[in-house]
């Protein structure tokens, strides 16, 4: 995407108060380009400029963009007047969003400056926990009684609708507020005026609870193509919606968590750029610990058999090498089933399945690339790129056929155990990602290289000490 | 989510012909989950029943959620009639879905049975490249022209909106038939009955071209939090439009590509469980040997010093835990910079910053890393978990200094390196996600080798031979 306007562009309208451009540009603009520009000024009083120029209408928008910070400074420069405004004219979901963020004597101004009913409503949602459904739903819908008409229902639509997130689907409440029906504003347009409502309403419709991890929200939204769900409370009635544009937010957030939590961190809060060294340091380092002392395995192992690296340090040379294939091909099966039980293309029933097309995958695999590397670590020895001398040492095809046979058994158990852990994870109620590629090529390495040294000690018998 | 109904009650209403039963299971149902359970139906005649008992408005939608197998059976064994209905029943950008995976034959007969207007639409959308705006695009669509009242909008849309995947946005069209303006559903039923609609569309609208990459599209919808799109074609008319469920699941299959290409693998084009054995193996084959053949530099090194790790095989012990710390660390830093640019959180622009907080980043978490790291292996020597003997041996303390210092020069390198390599993909215009945890692993393992056996006999002279 390119940027609508440039910085200086912006400025210059904002410091000649070319009041008239700058109201067109709001209107002309996607208000997401103009707030990543105004993201980068650094002078508040410009930015306070803008609000008081421009209708409150679009400014409300261009604020749920700005920076946290930017926000703030806002908020304590705005007069109670502008704040009431940039409340009305915004969702609620969205006040609450930045709201949460901010340091207590902000909120109390906001709340202060609110309009009565809306604040309770902010209150409300404030104090839902973080990934719940109530924590991304919004209070602003329609709902009406289920005796009208079309007709009187697109009246009512009209009269209550301005304020609402959405009229796409209103919901119809029988007279005790239970919720009996969800009315897609389609299905009204397309329907006689005088059909009753209770005609096309869906009765069968899909709800959340509001206690509900939003994980689970967006799982519902992408399963059943929703762009509109209610929300109930624990007596199943009706508190609010939560519309697509927040659960799209949402996946993404929880992919990236994913992402991270897969490659050996703590998944960050907050967006990368905004998150201070200490913080993104503190989520790294303890995996990086606890995947170091793990490691320790592989350090007693060597250790135990050093007296025949000693005897043949060739044998050394490739140790890398195996532990390295071993740690991708196990790493290739655990992202990829990890994400198949993200997305549901695969699910613990499918084990069996699973677990048997990897074992058939890994004999493949395991045979093309360890008679590849049979053959190129014969090369290496025989032109001398890896030395291959001593008192007693063994010959090079021994040496190349130990390391590729190592490889063939370590692919096996890679993607093996690359499949089974995040499936026993998802199994016994973990996240399947914490069975992270990391976890897996320590596991990997230690079993690759015990069987390594007992091929060489026990089975092939190459060095004698 | 709960299965709604069980396989061998869904087989039991089949086989007992218990038709209003099955009906009303179709209409208090959501479709996709009665489809997982037809899915694991085996008898195609079982599944037959069910399209000629339930309404095809249901059963359109179901068809579209079986297996491409099952599919192909059943058009095998649709009459005429009963397949003109399915291709009535359904949109036209799920017809084109799942044409795309069959045969020929196939493909005409389902052509042959299409009213003609739908197999003109057919061919045309089947035309279009793969992972294009075109490829996810449907020709249901709402058009109206500009000298409409919103009343006289409504009544349109009334008559012709029956077909159209959604009304929920309409398109203007001038008399040359070129698109100014998008017209909201819920800002007709706002707004009043005389209003010409010229006053209330939006004449500031996003479009998309057809040959765009599904990609592009799908940043728009989420950047812009909409929920259709009109595609034009390069004379800028209004062909079709995308809608945000498609949308959803090209998001979906984007970052399960970025999540394959990362962990070393070519994507898959279907589904895990879908995808044939040999398919799997050949897309990850490549990058295990070429992997493999990197990993080469690390034996060339080691077989360089192995005079001294002859000489005090302790050295060798740790070898392996610095190295997975280094492919972690680096691992960590690729994944988090590789998401954040593909959510566009992050851009090359940033390149100073991310390098600058990453630095810092890895003198914090090396320096935790590797005071941790001196303390444990210094007991580890100790407590004899790992032996250090031999005729000059070095010091405890001596080989766990050695380590931790290697550890902490890895843990920068890698860092730097992790965050550099997917930004500089993305400059030289290649997919980030390339620059993947193995191959960052296979570039620090080298490093951290040469930096291992440098400090050991230039710097710490630790071992002569």
């Amino acid at each position: 995407m390119e940027e609508i306007i440039s910085l200086d562009a912006l400025i210059e309208l904002i410091d000649k108060k070319q009041v008239t451009k700058l109201r067109e540009l709001f209107e002309t603009s996607e208000i997401i380009d103009i707030a990543e520009v105004c993201n980068e000024i650094d002078d508040i009083s410009k930015l306070l400029f803008i609000f008081k120029t421009v209708k409150s209408e679009y400014t409300a928008e261009l604020f749920t963009y700005l920076n946290e910070d930017t926000q703030a400074k806002l908020i304590n420069l705005f007069s109670d007047k502008q704040l009431t405004e940039l409340i009305t004219n915004s969702y609620t979901d969205d006040i609450v969003d930045f709201l949460e963020d901010m340091p207590a004597n902000l909120v109390t101004r906001v709340l202060k400056a609110s309009p009565k009913e809306e604040r309770s409503d902010i209150n409300k949602l404030l104090n839902y926990k973080d990934d719940t459904a109530g924590s991304i739903m919004t209070t602003e819908y329609v709902e009406i009684s289920e005796d009208l008409t079309v007709k009187e229902a697109l009246a009512q639509i009209k009269k209550i609708g301005q304020d609402a997130e959405t009229i796409s689907s209103t919901f119809v409440i029988d007279k005790k507020r239970n919720l009996v029906g969800v009315l897609y504003l389609e299905q009204l347009v397309l329907s006689d005026e005088d059909t009753p409502i209770k005609d096309i309403m869906n009765e069968d419709f899909l709800t959340t609870n509001v206690h509900d991890d939003q994980e689970v929200v967006a799982d519902i939204f992408k399963r059943y193509d929703r762009t509109v769900l209610p929300v109930l409370n624990n007596e199943n009635r009706l508190i609010g919606i939560i519309t697509i544009d927040d659960v799209i937010d949402v996946m993404e957030k929880e992919t990236s968590e994913d992402i991270a939590i897969q490659a050996g961190m703590q998944p960050l809060e907050d967006e990368y750029l905004k998150t201070g060294v200490f913080t993104l340091a503190k989520k790294r380092i303890v995996w990086l610990l606890f995947l170091m002392v793990s490691a320790t395995f592989t350090s007693m192992i060597i250790s135990k058999f050093e007296n025949y690296l000693s005897a043949a340090a060739v044998l050394s040379a490739f140790i890398p090498m195996f532990m390295d294939t071993g740690g991708n091909s196990g790493g290739q099966t655990t992202s990829l089933i990890t994400r198949g039980l993200a997305t549901k293309e695969v699910t613990t029933k499918d084990y069996g399945k699973v677990i048997w097309k990897e074992f058939r995958v890994a004999l493949i695999t395991g045979l093309v690339v360890a008679t590849f590397n049979f053959l190129w670590i014969f090369l290496e020895l025989k032109i001398g790129l890896v030395s291959n001398q001593g008192a007693n040492h063994p010959e090079d095809w021994q040496v190349a056929g130990l390391v590729a046979l190592t490889l063939f058994s370590t692919i096996i158990i890679a993607k093996c155990l690359g499949a089974s852990l995040p499936m026993f994870a998802k199994k016994i109620k973990l996240d399947p990602a914490l069975m992270s590629g990391p976890i897996v090529t320590t596991l990997v390495d230690a079993t690759s290289l015990l069987i390594y040294f007992l091929l060489c000690t026990q089975i092939f018998k190459l060095v004698q000490v």
